[in-house]
């Protein structure tokens, strides 16, 4: 296997000390790319992840523009479903459109098990290549949370509100936990499955938990979580485990107690205030709300603001609350990756 | 003026003691009900809401049906934009749509001053309508707040992130506090002139305010919402204002000192937590999820929930976290009314 020159992530997000904070952005291999928004021209987002060699060139380009300390696959959340049986199309400023929504207790039977190496080979083969040849880096594996993926195949698309979802949820306990268990497993054995192929770390996306309320989260949603933590700790101990979902600020006491390694916030919350609630011997990654890509010097500042906070005690991997967006410059995200690089040595020194 | 008979819903918006909660839905008139589809084959949401007769009737529809104890008019919040010179038209099953979105300065300089009685008569008319004839339970008033309608101002319609609004923020302060400040003279003129017409008590709707850190609240937006309030208040002292946002736990400390006799809280928060952080002498207002009301046992539990913790101390009213949405049965409504009527009046008599 190749060897990672730069580790900066991987200690940083298992709390251990650094000599400058490690970044990386979610959603830093796409759309906001001149050379993936070329590429898309040609070819659909299923034609690049689908295919290892076109795959890996998408994931590597941030490192290489934009000089990160980590890698995240090129994927999308719903890649795995295909394995199970869900019909998607990933829809160009849509998003995630299926055919075949889950609506009945038969619905969700149906649903195979996931064999990553015979639904997924191309994830793997990606990663291969990645993790063999290509990176400097370590390569951050991921996969979509139970609830995530079930918004979007309950509703059959994005959501606002997931009415849809929480209504199965709250009326039909036994179908909702058997999807929760089929999700619960496919997502264990999908992460597994990367970690196997060369992932260094997982992060699970829970992306849109946070429209729960904590006394459900923790009724409907973190026995599932236990569950597929545990199993990759259990196959894998030493590899990190990130845990990550939008405005939810009221669930990282839930967060606490998982076995996860490090939690990602977004710009709701301090640094401080998020340390507070999660407890010792959890990193932190985040927190920057992405809007402020586009202005400059503010941008700037509330980086150092942030790193101020957060270089007071190790762990804390610097990323944003939220993902990249296609009207980002490349440009920005170079200035600033820079910048958190100079500030975060500089202060360390200082509070050494 | 009309005698209204029942008073409980100002009585809780004060924190005076009633003897059952008082209940009213957000987005109560309109899509979830028969009539209103109906009328919706024949009219478009402008069409009704420059009706007085149409809107009036509309406005009353919840009340007759359901027994809720206050009613609030039906509106967008975009209708007095219109005579800022906002072109803004509202698409069926997407929102607001601007067609000619604030870009620059020079854009909000543009923009004219908001005179009710010319710009919105047909608002004022619906008003006296209800109240002086109608009516039996308070009217409420309402608009949006400035962060909220500059959302959609500047995004040209309704957005996930609203990065152009923060970008426009966190760049151009000048231009950014001139439309604040324009804004927030509109929203306080237009809700003093519903106050005059009327109605007996308002509410403020900053529904995509949660977006921002309370640090941006503090800086970017407190301040126009505190001359809104404070000019309310001043002309009008004794009629209750109510803040109400989505998603903003984070910023309930904030709203603590604004002069604000209520605040809306959603299900991400429980009641205890929310009065802790918005300190004594503010009523609370919520916070059922309203994907509940598609699970109807489950709702019923959460409504008595909610009120074995409201009726704790007074300044309650029963509301949802989040509007009606059009599946919602009118039946689950009225029983969820009479519910926590009911269930309120025996835990306020066992209470005392």
């Amino acid at each position: 296997m190749n060897k990672i020159s730069n580790d900066l992530f991987l200690k940083a997000v298992k709390s251990e000390p650094v000599s400058r904070i490690p970044v990386w952005y979610m959603r830093q291999a796409g759309r906001s790319q001149p050379e993936y928004r070329k590429l898309k021209e040609k070819y659909s987002l299923f034609d690049i992840t689908h295919n290892p060699e076109l795959c890996a060139y998408v994931t590597r380009l941030p490192v290489e523009n934009y000089g990160v300390d980590a890698a995240i696959l090129y994927k999308d959340i719903m890649t795995p479903l295909v394995g199970l049986g869900v019909d998607v199309e990933i829809k160009s400023s849509v998003g995630p459109i299926i055919k075949n929504p889950i609506q009945t207790l038969q619905n969700v039977e149906k649903l195979s098990e996931l064999s990553p190496k015979r639904d997924v080979p191309y994830v793997l083969e990606t990663i291969k290549l990645l993790t063999e040849e290509q990176l400097s880096v370590p390569l951050i594996g991921f996969g979509g949370a139970p609830f995530t993926l079930a918004s979007y195949m309950i509703e059959g698309g994005p959501s606002k509100n997931y009415h849809k979802t929480k209504a199965m949820m709250y009326r039909d306990p036994a179908t909702w936990y058997l999807l929760m268990d089929k999700l619960g497993k496919m997502t264990a054995d999908y992460l597994n499955a990367q970690i196997e192929a060369g992932a260094a770390a997982v992060q699970i996306f829970d992306s849109w938990v946070g429209s729960l309320s904590r006394a459900d989260y923790a009724e409907y949603i973190k026995p599932v979580m236990r569950k597929i933590v545990n199993n990759i700790k259990m196959s894998h101990p030493d590899v990190p485990v990130i845990m990550q979902a939008v405005a939810s600020s009221h669930l990282l006491v839930e967060f606490r107690d998982l076995k996860v390694d490090a939690i990602g916030i977004d710009w709701r919350i301090t640094i401080e205030n998020a340390r507070e609630l999660v407890g010792a011997g959890k990193a932190l990654q985040g927190n920057l709300d992405p809007s402020l890509l586009l202005a400059k010097e503010k941008c700037i500042e509330q980086a150092t603001s942030i790193l101020k906070s957060a270089t007071k005690q190790p762990g804390f991997v610097f990323n944003l609350g939220h993902g990249v967006f296609p009207e980002v410059e490349p440009e920005m995200l170079k200035k600033l990756t820079q910048h958190v690089h100079t500030t975060s040595e500089i202060l360390l020194k200082e509070g050494m």
